[in-house]
């Protein structure tokens, strides 16, 4: 494959064909408009944008749409965004249309990728054969740094593999970034005297991309082991800055906040997909990209494409970290393995710091209820002599 | 107003009252998430984001909620939007939600805001009381530079203020910008000692953020007088950097290439209003608001209220220049400055250089169009001893 190809639904209005709305798009993005040009030059031709098929999916209609790659600036992913998720999502022909796939030739695909990615990171913490178990610190925001390294230190005590920041915690003066990690470092030192286990704990670095790297030099200065970085609220320049840094030898987790703005309506918008390819060519070691049973709960055979664009053989880009996260707990465990696989990172925020018995015993409970599932055996089961995970189960069900 | 205020449409699913619904997004942005939670102290309490109103709005309700200033950090804008256009789409308990506006107290607002804005970019071009008329270079891709700088020439000799890149071409191998920028500035001063008016050419610097000042400068010192950024695929960091760069002293024009994914949805998404007041913090000189009659037509009403945000007093900010753009042509000039008034940019690409008789035909038309609702009288009148504005009418219409 030499150029890009797009996959995109859509739905016409009633004046137009699916080939003319599908012509529409690939006229838009490439060397169209609306109108005949008395400015168009013969040699413009190779850059015209190529309808290769339209078939027809339920209310609407699937287009692939080819975009030769001269018409993408290499390594500029703005750019390659201003084609084939720019202009047409206004175009007053198509009732709805949505940027459901994208697949870039290895010309356009020269970039640095995830340093760790899940073999990289699972180096860091001598796992194999099992899902990672992550928390996110709650609440979300208001706790000290003293209060959120004791949180820490409870995950970590607990059994969690990794810990990370919300998406909205950055550097507010109730808990300054730098202060936090050198509390929550020194609390996770402690925890691995006890214990004899590392776990990563990823600092919402979010920023302009422009000043990104800066804060996060900062953040490493005091010991952290992992950045987090909001892709969409930062920019893919924020993520590709961090993986390319040379000083910076730590993974990246990243999150997708604001993402549902665009990737929810079914019918409209950008898919995860596209997003999750980005991310992955940009950098990111672990990447959300949903829960089959969580608070915002996803249609699983969705989910598993999107987890495979994170995992499956691509340019020679290392496999990203799939992230379960958003309302879990210990009686949705089964579930999300059951369907994901157990190369992935279930974290729960609630779902551990919500157990009745405190952050240590939720995160006992996660674990629990990880390896009753590893074990071929039911949660409820498994609960009869796991009392955390009983406990856990007693307030939340399996459902 | 110490705190933000975020104003929200949304549809609950059938289980959840509008007050649960609301109060759903106030605790997700904030210090909640979906269970109790036993790490939550005392003092985060003055953190709770706080439902103001809920009220029926068509389909479904408005809310207004107040998250504490505390929770932001100060200049910020990724970090903005992870609190108020963050997580809360994906909430399952919603059908649909929409940002629909956001006020920000002073103490978030301290940014660079426009160099120029409307008045800035007058003054370079010393017009009065009425639109100014761009024009975008087209076809979007393919032309070299010299043919681009030909086509910006005609557009100048006809009478257009203003002319931009379109929003994919950026660097590519077939227009280097260099070159293109050298090539363009060339012609712009032929045309301008053959009229004596000076024309603005918008160099399309888009890249990502952590790079695009160099790029920026690299166009300046081949004589660029505007620069322009697709701020939602950069991010508005990409923005804030041009506008805050001490040597960059040329207005910034911004496309918002994307954002139908977000905004085109009446229920859910982003709206543009919101975008629109940060791009006004960011920096933006000009900005695309969209029309009432063009390819990609919007309601008047949301626009106005669009385009106050641009223009109305805010925190000392200069007032942004709307620009209209997208399927305009002569002929529906008259209902665009109806509508819009005249402290507007009024942007034609195949409007322009589909004109039968060409670009310069094209941009004479343009301007006799304005002349036109100027004086008062109709375009269909006013072309009758306009051959240009004739022309144009005959292939068109005034529709």
């Amino acid at each position: 494959m030499e150029d890009v190809i797009a996959h995109y639904y859509f739905r016409p209005d009633e004046r137009t064909t699916p080939e003319e709305a599908a012509q529409a798009i690939a006229e838009e993005e490439t060397t169209g408009t609306w109108t005949a040009l008395t400015t168009r030059q013969d040699y413009v031709r190779r850059l015209d944008g190529i309808v290769e098929s339209v078939e027809k999916s339920g209310r609407g209609y699937l287009t692939l749409i080819r975009y030769p790659a001269e018409i993408f600036e290499p390594g500029n992913i703005p750019q390659y965004l201003s084609v084939v998720a720019g202009n047409l999502f206004g175009l007053g022909r198509l009732e709805a249309v949505r940027l459901t796939d994208v697949e870039f030739p290895e010309s356009l695909a020269r970039f640095n990728g995830p340093n760790f990615g899940t073999e990289g990171v699972r180096h860091l913490l001598g796992t194999r054969n099992r899902p990672h178990v992550g928390t996110i610190i709650k609440p979300k925001v208001g706790l000290t740094p003293a209060d959120t390294a004791h949180v820490a230190y409870e995950a970590a005590s607990g059994g969690v593999d990794f810990i990370k920041d919300d998406e909205t915690l950055t550097n507010q003066s109730f808990c300054p970034m730098n202060e936090r990690v050198e509390a929550v470092m020194a609390r996770l030192d402690e925890a691995k005297d006890e214990t004899g286990r590392q776990v990563l704990y990823a600092v919402n670095v979010s920023d302009r991309a422009d000043r990104i790297v800066e804060r996060a030099e900062e953040a490493l200065e005091r010991g952290a082991n992992t950045l987090m970085v909001d892709v969409l609220t930062c920019g893919y320049a924020a993520l590709q800055a961090l993986a390319e840094e040379p000083g910076i030898s730590v993974p990246i987790h990243v999150h997708r906040t604001m993402h549902a703005a665009m990737t929810r309506n079914p019918e409209h918008g950008i898919a995860m997909r596209p997003i999750a390819r980005l991310v992955r060519m940009a950098g990111g070691d672990q990447l959300h990209t949903g829960t089959v049973s969580g608070k915002m709960g996803h249609n699983a055979e969705e989910l598993l494409l999107d987890n495979r664009a994170l995992t499956d053989p691509w340019y020679g880009f290392r496999p990203v970290f799939p992230v379960a996260s958003g309302g879990l707990h210990p009686g949705k465990v089964h579930a999300e393995l059951a369907t994901l696989g157990t190369e992935i990172v279930l974290q729960a925020g609630g779902g551990i710091h919500g157990h009745p018995d405190g952050t240590a015993a939720g995160a006992r409970a996660m674990r629990q209820a990880v390896d009753a599932f590893l074990e071929g055996i039911s949660a409820s089961e498994y609960a009869k002599d796991h009392v955390e995970l009983y406990r856990a189960l007693e307030l939340w069900g399996t459902s």
